[in-house]
């Protein structure tokens, strides 16, 4: 049969066909009147995609430049933060943190694992300047309690701020309500439009607290960047393809949301939780255990290759025998997991096709440990169970 | 009539169609074998475009971003630099030495001009770690003698590195024979795609000299970049889609180069010339000045607006009548100046048609000065003269 190439990747994702023809079409400066109405609108709607008053900054990087950025324009050398760490993006904090020189203390817990809040508070100290974590692990496919860490920080001068590259259009995260300072995002993941692009939503606090950085910074300056967007503009050339293809991605949720983006996003992230959860229950009627049993996420679900095999065997037949392409273990862990992403465009079809895959990958790797449809069939079960309770988005 | 908008500015610049269509169809993932024999190809692609054996590094940024990797990787706080200046981007070395705390020295000169040996050699000093200097300073339009400054640093431990932004694509350059130890380019310029990508070609003794920089970083760390290059990756999610933009460019000017990618580098380069050559006569029949005058590039023509008149009424009526962006002075400049771009996807209609747009322009601004015709009938004897000792570049 013929194999289309489709990506199962927690980023990049599937892209919205609206928003590669936006991107493609979108030959235009970025210093005239007509881009600047675009760049405001795409700010202002990426304030209600994120849920937040705060201003939403967008950069020219990938997730780890606006990593940097949070750092770099909220620390000065010496300063004391708490990086919690239970995978390879929470060790990205602990790097950049002790890059800019920062004194770092870490809450380590092992990868698929995640913390309590007791052992945070532990390292809490008044003297903590930033409190650095993800909303969701994507190497491990962990789930963190942002609200929890949120209300530890309640009525103390340390900031939260949190990496939602995957967790952002996947997890309800409140960020006015319980207080997060910065929440850091991109353009790849859930936002369903190509890498390139990576943005940030800051407290009024924050802002503040930018004031007495004493980092060296030029290229990543959040207040130069702030002023500029008041003006509808960025500082330095912005990437006006993927702008346009933004545009085009937060009109597809307003729709799917009848007009309202909020209701898009919140649609967004109900079908990332469904495609997740018939994910889940497939792995299990497979005999294939969950690497991030305790907490798993919506943005991308990690399973743990079968004992008599590697995840090598999984992705690699995933992708020779259907074309789709899913993500192996990062680093250390290849081999040990693989992990299949329902952040941004996916839907029913995507997913009970993936399984279908899955099931008769798994059945050449692990003979006899299950029945063909076994794994659909719990799947189709978990769909019809998640839709009879939950409005079921529109088609484009 | 009809207007079309067309771009005339110098980056963001006119599109290459088959770009366009390589970006919107590049849904595929980073760490996939396919995508590294793409970045692979372009690399290799990149290092012919340029000119230089030396191994070229692509970045996710504008090329400011580029521009501050070079000081952070190669400077260390306190270290002397000399910095050229004589423009916007020529100051934006100076801002971003000084953000990373080194010991700058300027040669300043106004804007329009560009400096003499003499004046750089009183500058240099045996501790000068690094000179930054722009090819093509775009906010004037002036060309800067790279080959010359080169001559000056030969034999000392003094690094050049180069702002070749517009310069590259325009210019001949000659990095290797020079002995330029870093180039830094953007792709939304002679590139013919959008922003959002960077590139810098970075000297083996260029190399060396990071392993000593005391810079704070993270995000824009080259040796790292180096070593993931060199495994035909990004170390951070690289924009996928402008990378295979890039690689249907770079085919692109292999092709119109019958195969050989750094003969249609070169058509390119003496492409832009004509382009330039007609512009700049065509300014002198409708009775303006160039702003450079004394060293006028190819990448970009300025051209002062009439005394009775703001360049701002050129910018618009280009704009509002015919559909013809080009740039307005910068900053400063803004009004005083206005800039028309050659550099990239240009080509002989585009360039006699925008000329007799200006024309028409020009006859309401400054009725009298010229009869109409007066600047196409110039631009054609250019054109004329040009490509009878010229090969012609073929049509896509």
């Amino acid at each position: 049969m013929f194999r289309k190439t489709r990506l199962f990747t927690p980023g990049p994702t599937p892209l919205l066909p609206a928003a590669q023809f936006a991107m493609a079409a979108a030959d235009v400066h970025h210093r005239t009147p007509e881009f600047r109405a675009l760049y405001s609108k795409v700010l202002d709607q990426m304030k209600t995609f994120v849920g937040t008053s705060n201003d939403v900054i967008l950069l020219t990087c990938s997730g780890t430049g606006a990593m940097e950025a949070a750092v770099s324009n909220l620390t000065s050398p010496d300063d004391e933060v708490l990086v919690l760490s239970a995978g390879k993006f929470g060790e990205r904090w602990t790097a950049i943190a002790k890059a800019f020189k920062c004194q770092v203390t870490i809450v380590s817990k092992p990868y698929g694992q995640t913390f309590t809040l007791d052992e945070i508070k532990a390292q809490l100290k008044p003297t903590t300047k930033v409190v650095f974590m993800q909303a969701t692990e994507t190497s491990t496919g962990a789930r963190h309690d942002v609200e929890g860490v949120a209300k530890l920080l309640q009525g103390t001068d340390t900031l939260l701020v949190v990496d939602g590259i995957t967790g952002l259009g996947t997890t309800l995260l409140d960020v006015d309500g319980w207080g997060i300072d910065v929440i850091i995002g991109g353009s790849q993941k859930a936002l369903m439009i190509p890498p390139g692009l990576a943005y940030l939503a800051v407290s009024e606090r924050a802002w503040k607290r930018m004031e007495s950085s004493r980092q060296p910074k030029y290229y990543f300056d959040l207040p130069k960047e702030r002023k500029s967007a008041a003006k509808g503009e960025a500082s330095y050339t912005p990437p006006v393809a993927l702008v346009a293809a933004l545009g085009a991605a937060l009109d597809h949720l307003a729709q799917q949301g009848d007009g309202d983006l909020a209701k898009g996003r919140d649609l967004l992230i109900e079908n990332a939780e469904t495609c997740a959860t018939m994910t889940r229950a497939a792995a299990k009627a497979l005999g294939l255990e969950l690497f991030a049993l305790a907490s798993p996420g919506a943005a991308v679900t990690a399973i743990k290759a079968p004992s008599e095999a590697s995840s090598d065997d999984v992705v690699k037949g995933l992708k020779s025998r259907f074309g789709a392409i899913i993500a192996n273990g990062q680093g250390e862990m290849k081999g040990q997991l693989f992990r299949i992403a329902h952040l941004g465009y996916f839907d029913y079809l995507d997913t009970i096709a993936l399984i279908g895959a899955l099931e008769l990958v798994m059945s050449s790797i692990t003979p006899g440990r299950f029945q063909l449809g076994d794994a659909l069939r719990v799947a189709q079960s978990v769909f019809a169970e998640h839709t009879s309770k939950a409005a079921v988005a529109q088609p484009a």
